[in-house]
């Protein structure tokens, strides 16, 4: 691996104070986020900026909505890392661009595997605060799932987890894991690391068997 | 009443720091506002999660926008109860779906009710922090009305209050009554009664009379 | 000039301590800002309150998410003027709507103008609480392209900055400017000079020679 991405992994990795093996793990999510607001941005012949501004708003509009729910720093406002990811995804889209549906089932895990984490890291960061266990649970969830609300917004369609996928409730289910784990005096890797595998297997079984939340008839 | 019930309102009731009389009256808000997502997504066909997030925007948005401008800490995340309150709005939908429309004049009284508190809220909330008058008549609007429009962007529809209800101009009249009373030094209490009769009777009125605000019609 | 309408310059001008003649400069700006969402909520017949409102969602929503995300009080709230001219907006828009086709230059020097503006105010405002400089070029990207993408969010159409106009990529250009000439010592009057001439001319040429950003193809 370059140096260069190593420095950028590390950079990301002391502002998370997050383990090495963590930083990875974030990079391959936040690219995976970026290149889902990124592929959406291209079937709407938006430009290169666009995509970029989309790609952004899928991979870190989660967490920012966390901090300013939390009243905390912003966590990408003192680390460009986060950008430059975002705009490596745009480079990848542009040049790989047709391979990216063989590559459809990579990018399905890496963006789960994401989710996962950033699940993890939102509620992590609401139980340091002191916040009861359900808020860390919608932290968590908020962390994961906002930033595809917004590029759903931002993108002028129904956003596709009010609909289609075990998303949101993968996250919800992750929480409840940790919460109960930290409840049970699990260490918090023990917690991150049950909590992440629930997340990954929920939405793989999910997407494997069609698993679909019942639908809110409308009556009226 | 069952005691899960009042412990649930009473638990609204310490946070907010309101008369338990309020308390009630916010419940019974916070649900109407929260039905009105849920049937909106009920008619987009959103799962039931879904359904609950946006019941959830729809309820709290508004006043967690609020106490973001104002830089205080958001009200419900210390606060499960406003979840729950919007989960029983969803499983309300669920099994009395068909009823609906014949409630709908029970809906729209509780909706209005709920305006006028939540008005009358977020104009207290923002004096209390030494903003000036305008400011908190614009927070009990924002309090009021930013939820409904959440709600449409999260649905993909034009936001309605922006075309066909006098539901904004009910919260600023109101709110121009209540800072008029302070000035002439009215109490809270009868500034929050002479305010809240206002939005209700103005939004009343304007059902009745089909009042609208003038179009600004498209010259172009 | 009438009386009031200098208090009300100044009083912007003592908001942000900025020197007088940025402060006309700055109400053109706002007030350009303001006409461009008023004429799409015409377009879209919302009524005259919808177009207020989606006139200062332009005009103030940039700055707004600048100040939430740098954590700092939000700069309307304590400040009237920004409502006022958003008001006179409306009015514009009523009372000399069949002109505004004939005015379009004049509105696009001025938005640009604004534009220029409202970009260095983020940059300044950044720089100003110690964040990077790569943090100070978004932040004035924020603030002068977000309220568009918040109007378009409102009037339900795709954010027309992902695809027609070279509008945030000249705020990064002058955004760099700045930046580059802080590092080289310059004073802030002359940066803030350069960075907007350079916004300017951008926007100009961009649309004297047509100028856009490539599009990410679709190829999928």
């Amino acid at each position: 691996m370059h140096d260069w991405l190593l420095d950028l992994l590390q950079e990301m990795g002391a502002t998370l104070r997050l383990p090495t093996s963590f930083v990875v793990i974030e990079f391959i999510g936040t690219f995976a986020f970026a290149i889902s607001g990124v592929r959406l941005s291209s079937a709407k012949r938006y430009d290169i900026f666009g995509a970029w501004i989309v790609g952004m708003a899928t991979a870190i509009g989660g967490g920012t909505i966390r901090d300013l729910l939390l009243g905390v720093d912003v966590f990408w406002m003192t680390n460009g890392s986060y950008f430059i990811c975002c705009a490596l995804a745009v480079l990848w889209v542009m040049w790989f661009g047709k391979y990216l549906i063989r590559q459809d089932n990579t990018w399905f895990l890496f963006d789960t595997i994401g989710l996962a984490l950033f699940n993890v890291i939102g509620i992590e960061k609401t139980l340091a605060l002191g916040f009861p266990s359900w808020t860390a649970i919608a932290m968590g969830c908020v962390t994961g799932a906002a930033g595809g609300v917004i590029r759903d917004v931002l993108i002028n369609e129904e956003p596709i987890i009010f609909r289609k996928e075990i998303y949101a409730l993968a996250c919800v289910t992750g929480g409840i894991i940790y919460v109960l784990g930290d409840h049970f005096g699990l260490t918090a890797e023990v917690n991150a690391l049950l909590s992440s595998f629930m997340v990954v297997l929920m939405r793989i079984l999910a997407v494997c068997f069609h698993w679909q939340l019942p639908i809110l008839k409308g009556r009226e």
